[in-house]
This record gives C-alpha cells, sequence and structure tokens, in this order.
C-alpha cells in the first residue's frame, strides 16, 4: 500500500521518488556528475536507448518505408486522432498473426507516441476517484508518475529475484481491493530482464480474472528474448481476462526517436466497449499530441517487410551483451545478479553494501561511480527497487566490457577492509 | 470573467462550450452529418489544414533535409529533452535574423510536438492557485481547454469586428488582477484573419507590462499575410514586456502531421529564468512526449533553404482565395464577413438570422450545411463566438468557388419569406 515512500538525498538537494522522477531527468543528473577530466570516453549503461549500440542499426526496410511516405506527399496532413487505418490494420495484423482468432480489429488499435504516451493516455482512462491500481516494484518510473498525476492510488506487487522475477502471486489477492482498476505487466521484463512462462501468464490472467481487473501488458520488449523461454503474448489470455497491450517500434527496431508505439485493446467481450473505456481512450487522444503522421505512414511496410534475419541477428547481439555482463557480474565483489538476464535490454543487479566503504545507497553508488569512473548505471530506486542498480545491455560490447573492468575497479576501491 | 459559459446543443445529444470541444472532436461531428446519398465531393472549409489545397505542398527542401536526416542513421536516438542542439540554434537564428540584437538563445528555445503541445506546456508552466489567464474571444479553444485542465481560470478578452479585430484594449486593464498571469495573443490573428499593427502591439505590450503579466504571443501564422500590413513579431516589443512565442512549421511550410514547433522565451531581463518559469517548462517537457528525433534533425535545413519564392507563392495563392472569398461571402445574403482577411489561412463570418427560417444558432447552421450542401464549416461558438462561423481559405480554390455557391444556394433555401 505504500505510495513510493521511499525516498533518499541525491549529490545536491535533490530529492528521488518514483512518482516525481523521470529517467531522462536522473540521467542527465548523472551526467552533470561526470568529471570533465577524466579522458576516458564515458560509458552510459543507464539509459535504454538501444542506438547507443553501433550494431543496432534500423533495417534498411523502416528507412526505405519512411522515405516512401515522404517522397509520396500524401502524409503532410494532420494524422487522424486514433491513427492512420492503414497502420492501424498493419499492427492489428501483427499482433494477430500467431493467433487462431483475429482477437484485435484494427478499431482497437490506437496509434501513440511510443509507449510512455500509451501510459499516458491509458492511466487516465481507468482513473476514477478512489481507484487504485497495482504497479510492478521493479518497474518503469513513468507509470508512477503519471498515476500519481491522474489521482491513481499506486500499490505495489513484488517481483521476486529468488524466483527468477516472477510476481510474487501469493500477494496480490491481499492487495487488490474493489476500488482496484488493473494490474500492469511488463513483459519481457523491464527492468529486471526476465521472460515470464506460458503457465506464469496464465496465473497472472487467472488471478486478474478472479479480481475483476484489467490487465495492462506492457510489451514494448515483444519478442525480444534471447534465452531459452519464448515470448508469450497476453494476449493469448484475453479469454481470460480483458488485457490493453502497449507496443512500440522503440525497442525491436531501434527507432525510438520516431516515437511511435500502439495501445491495442484485446478483448473477445467487448467490455472495454461496455464500460465505456474505449471512448475514454479516444477522448483522451484527443486532446493529446498525435505521433508524426509521415511516421505513421512507415508502419505497414515495416511490419511487412522487416526479414527474421534482421531480428535475430539482434537477438545473438544481445545474448552476447547478456553472457558478458552476466560473466563480468560475478568478478565484481559488490555487485550480484541474481538472474541471467534472458529478454528485454536491462538487467537488475544488488549492491551488497557489506563489501563496501563509506558507500550508503544506489544513489551515492551511481553518482561516486559516474564521478570516478565515468560509468552511468540507473540507481535502483528510480525503479522502485531501493539499494539496486539498473544496466542497460543496449550498448556497444566493448563498452559493456570496458564498463564491467572499470566497475570492477571502483569496487576494489571502495572495498571494506575486513 | 466568463468561464465558457455559452453551451448550445448539438443535433445528437453532445454540449459544445470551448473548455471541453476540440477541434478534430467538432470536425468529426460534421463529417458525421454528411448525407452519403449526396454525389457531390466534400467540400471541407472547417479544418485549417493547408495540405488539404493540392497546390500547397511543403518544399522539396523540407523533405530533402528529413530525407538526409533518415538516411545518416544518426538521428534514431531518443530526443533529448529541450530539443537537439543543432535545431534549438537554427530556431533561434530564425527568429532574430531581422532584429538588431539576438535576444533569443538557443537556451530559450524548446522543441515541441506542433504549437499545440506548445500549449499544453505553457499554460501548466505559469499555472499557480487561484491564478487567471486572459485570452482572446474569438480564440483557438485549446487554450481554454489546457487553462481549464491545470486550474488556470479563463477571462475573456473581445477581439472587435468593427475595429478589424483589434483588442478592445479599453476592457484589459478592467479584466486583469493581481492574480493574471498573462495574455494569450494570436498573431496574424486566429481565427479573424486580420493582421495587427506596429502600433497596436506595442499597445497591447504596454498594457500587459503595466499590469505586469507575461504576454503570449501565437505566432503560428509568422509571415503569413497577404493584405497591405507586414507581420510584426511581438518579440519586438520584449523589452517593454517578457514575451513567450509559440511557432510551428505546420501553417507556413504545410507540414501539419510532421509534429514539430517550438516555445521561444524573448526576455532580455531574464524574468523568466528569476521566477522559474524556465524550470517550469522543462519540468513539463520532460513528463511529455517529445517530436521525432528526424523531424528535429531536418529543422536546421529546413530554415536555412527554403527560398523566399517559395513563400510569396503560397501568399499569391491566399491571397487570391481572400479576394474569392470575401467577394463570394457578398452575394450570400445571410453571411457578413466584417474584414476582408488579410493573413493567417481562416475568417470570422457572422450568420444573420433575421434572414434565415427555422434556423436558430451556428450549430444548427453548421450542422443543416453539412447535411444538405456536403459543405463543413467551423461554428463559431467553438471558438468563443456564438452565431458566427469560422472558414478555412487553405483549401483547393476551385473548392471553395463550389462551397461559396453551395452556401448561396442553401441560404436562399431557408431565406425567410418577408
Amino acid at each position: 500500500m505504500e505510495n513510493s515512500s521511499e525516498k533518499c538525498n541525491f549529490e545536491g538537494n535533490k530529492e528521488l521518488n518514483a512518482s516525481t522522477i523521470t529517467v531522462g531527468g536522473i540521467y542527465d543528473m548523472l551526467l552533470d556528475s561526470i568529471n570533465h577530466e577524466d579522458t576516458r570516453s564515458v560509458v552510459r549503461l543507464g539509459r535504454v536507448d538501444p542506438t547507443d549500440n553501433p550494431l543496432f542499426r534500423t533495417t534498411t526496410v523502416a528507412v526505405d518505408a519512411i522515405t516512401r511516405a515522404v517522397h509520396s506527399f500524401n502524409f503532410n496532413c494532420y494524422p487522424p486522432t486514433v491513427g492512420l487505418p492503414e497502420a492501424k490494420r498493419a499492427v492489428a495484423d501483427h499482433l494477430t498473426s500467431n493467433l487462431p482468432h483475429k482477437i484485435i480489429s484494427p478499431e482497437n488499435v490506437f496509434l501513440t507516441i511510443g509507449g510512455t504516451q500509451a501510459i499516458d493516455i491509458i492511466l487516465p482512462s481507468l482513473a476514477r476517484p478512489g481507484a487504485n491500481i497495482l504497479l510492478p516494484k521493479p518497474g518503469y518510473p513513468h507509470y508512477e508518475l503519471r498515476a500519481t498525476r491522474c489521482l491513481l492510488e499506486i500499490r505495489h506487487f513484488d517481483l521476486l529475484p529468488e524466483r527468477g522475477w516472477e510476481v510474487d502471486l501469493d500477494s496480490l489477492e491481499a492487495l487488490a481491493d474493489e476500488n482496484t482498476v488493473a494490474i500492469v505487466f511488463i513483459s519481457p521484463s523491464s527492468p529486471c530482464g526476465n521472460v515470464f512462462t506460458y503457465e506464469h501468464l496464465k496465473r497472472v490472467a487467472e488471478i486478474a480474472s478472479k479480481l475483476g481487473i484489467f490487465v495492462i501488458s506492457d510489451e514494448v520488449y515483444a519478442h525480444v528474448t534471447f534465452g531459452s523461454k519464448p515470448f508469450v503474448p497476453m494476449r493469448e489470455f484475453s479469454s481470460i481476462v480483458p488485457v490493453i497491450t502497449i507496443g512500440s517500434f522503440s525497442k525491436r527496431w531501434f527507432i525510438p526517436g520516431w516515437r511511435i508505439g500502439w495501445i491495442a485493446l484485446c478483448d473477445p467481450q467487448g467490455i472495454f466497449q461496455k464500460t465505456g473505456i474505449v471512448t475514454k481512450i479516444i477522448d483522451n487522444l484527443e486532446i493529446t499530441s498525435d505521433p508524426t503522421t509521415i511516421v505513421q505512414a512507415s508502419i505497414p511496410g515495416i511490419l511487412e517487410k522487416t526479414t527474421d534475419d534482421f531480428h535475430s541477428n539482434n537477438l545473438n547481439i544481445l545474448r552476447e551483451a547478456a553472457n558478458i555482463f552476466y560473466d563480468g557480474c560475478k568478478e565484481i565483489p559488490c555487485l550480484t545478479c541474481p538472474h541471467k538476464p534472458e529478454g528485454a535490454m536491462v538487467v537488475m543487479v544488488e549492491i551488497n553494501f557489506s563489501q563496501l566503504e563509506g558507500i550508503v545507497d544506489d544513489v551515492q553508488f551511481c553518482t561516486k561511480l559516474a564521478k570516478e569512473e565515468s560509468v552511468i548505471l540507473f540507481p535502483g530506486v528510480a525503479v522502485g527497487l531501493k539499494n539496486w542498480v539498473r544496466v542497460s545491455l543496449a550498448v556497444d560490447l566493448s563498452d559493456l566490457k570496458d564498463g564491467l573492468s572499470r566497475i570492477r575497479e571502483f569496487s576494489l576501491r571502495h572495498a571494506k577492509m575486513s
């Protein structure tokens, strides 16, 4: 029942907690800590921007698709509120291509300015006085920020490192009440880097159904899996519980700067329509900014023509990054990675303060590391898990190795003398 | 001191008033009124999207600039919160190119998702408990919507048709009090289509200075003038009063779908910095969506290379549209255009109900016109002026003539028998 009560002092005088911070804001603050006399390049393992890895170049399919849209002169007009029809249709087809039934119609797809604006649209559409929402801990701080802004009470459920970051299912039922509107689920998991099994997802859907709440399945890392478990979309369980899917081109196609994502309602029983949620989503889309028309127009080309090779090559690189990180982390006395990353582009690592002298929390750890080693990590408190750090794997592999080696140096230099 | 108290019933059961409506929402409602058995094409004089006129094609300079950005692969990253440095610099240079001093530095330029997001950012940055803001009547409804959402009390000042739509300066001082934070000024004027003189703008700046309030100068139609008066940017008076300029590429370059605009702070005394407004603007930018990086990257090329010919040709077309409209309107008994359009891409026209049988307000007029003649006009109540209509001039000239002829037919058919 906490409402982002964890706070800590940043060096300087800013206070951090999950409902007031932004990823960009923290990132900028850490960059400010860099010692500019350090001649080494800055190793950025903090923010998850896949374009930080020069190997992660988008496909020429995407470049061709947007070039065609621009040169046609047909997509310079204001975009329609809910998105270009041909783009909505392409996303609906993409989401249902492996399913027995076409459970998502184009009318139930809404284009957004990346996954982040999808959150901005969905949360106010569910909010009503006294309502609460279940958010994962650790999670993605924009949920806390937006929930707070639309007066949705935040209730956190735990992801358990000792169980490969699965949801603490036992606690879910106790957490919810008659005012709970939805549970947010990020799959594959950011920031934990795990992939949920079919059985586990089904259990989450069943519990949500029993509680009478919707599932918001944040799948901006859909299909980004490189371990043994395949990605299972939550919409496979939409006959059990209505599912709102959030998707994006940012991570899988390496084009976060194009700002394009979607909301897809997966709801065979039409409950979102009946309860007025669809109307509220459209009303909220009408008063907010729209994704660029030329980018919307590139969607059908991107979805239809991207080759499997493009994706599988990228997953090979991420797998290598996960191996390098997991092995390298074992050599750093003050860090413990409880679960080898197998999906998404991030991983959570615990700081062992018993191994460190004069460092008391994750923010101080990250700030000192930025100052002394020009390495940026993301403090766990910002994603709801104090005294952990979040590490991006979407970086140049030599940067990743260099970063690990500098963190090891830092760790040894600040080791507690026993 | 009204707060959008004008309401009227739309056919159907929706209520319209300036703080709850959206341009897109009304436009969609009117399109729904079209009789699909009418084989004539729909004449769209409602929404102001310049791409509705096939002659209004953006310049190849813009196409080349974005194509270069896409093919470089350098602008697929997340955009910086306040905008790409090179784009901010280009906008600052553009805004100060004709001024004796470089009063706008790149740090005081913030890129936004069109002019609309600029409103979304500025109004909450000025809001505080009990504050009010002066908005023009008629105006642009997104100001009312956003002000209401951030609990800024709305106080309307009149634009006077009998004085060429100049501000009713006498009433301004009585309207403001110690809780007034700013006056919004749209120049060249949307929806009135007039251009303000140097002297009038200076008087507005002087009164704002006397009242101790900021001027928000919405210049999305900057330089779009085709009468005898030149465009004068409000920033020329920033030594008198701090000015926040809103700008956009949408109307002047015919690329509203690219969703790119800016906020520029023109403030030689640094008052926005001292009063914390700059920090609030940055905070608000951090938690909202950003304009597409590839579009941001095209800005320097667009601003540096667009030729004067491109703009002057377009102004010639608008001048012709204004002539056609103004002359055609004289032939329609139930409409009066009090001031020949000389800027922007819209004009306000009064409905003479004394000439009409069985039509009681602007919404009914527009709905019947849509149904019977497949012509879309925008009801004045939606821009704060009940029983007027707003007409877009940014359309194909033959459509404009066709529309005028259909409105004349409609007017004669519904003429009051005396």
